[in-house]
């Protein structure tokens, strides 16, 4: 991963749609989550450029098993209950490399 | 790459700004490339699970050199004039494996 912009690079589905189908922001959680995964990481004085990032996405097409996430180039996937997971996944997997297997998909 | 749930992610940053900083959609071109990767990918019957993904995204943190997509778990990043740019990153990087070089950034 030398030279790469982001060492690891999260992604928060923050879909929401208004047909009653499953969408991993429908209950407002995600938004929740996705916020609380930035703020950390910024406190954690890790998110930036060479270090890590955390970013906003519309649907990963896995609805079925969401809310979800992803972390790049790992590709690892991962649900969550709360923002005490994301900040779970901050911390273990994209400051520390290891990802949280108890959350995988 | 055996197992992964899809082969290739594309990423495509569709963030506007109302305060006159740059932004990849403030020009409103950046939503257009994005539905054109999407499509494109679909037509050429490479788009769901087990091949590729066009996924739409917030702020990427490059904005002085979008607009931005990045394809994953590769970490190549590329910028784009027009929908043309992106059927050309479909065809030769998710589709062939083959980066576009002349698009990178």
């Amino acid at each position: 991963m030398d030279g790469a912009f982001y060492q690891r690079h999260l992604f928060v589905c923050l879909n929401q749609r208004e047909n009653g189908e499953r969408a991993c922001n429908n209950s407002g959680i995600a938004e929740e989550v996705f916020h609380a995964a930035k703020q950390h990481a910024k406190a954690l004085g890790i998110h930036g450029e060479k270090q890590v990032r955390v970013n906003r996405c519309g649907c990963l097409g896995r609805c079925d098993e969401g809310p979800i996430a992803v972390v790049y180039p790992d590709a690892v996937w991962y649900t969550y209950v709360d923002a005490d997971d994301i900040r779970e996944i901050v911390e273990s997997h994209l400051r520390d490399g290891v990802p949280v297997e108890r959350l995988r998909i």
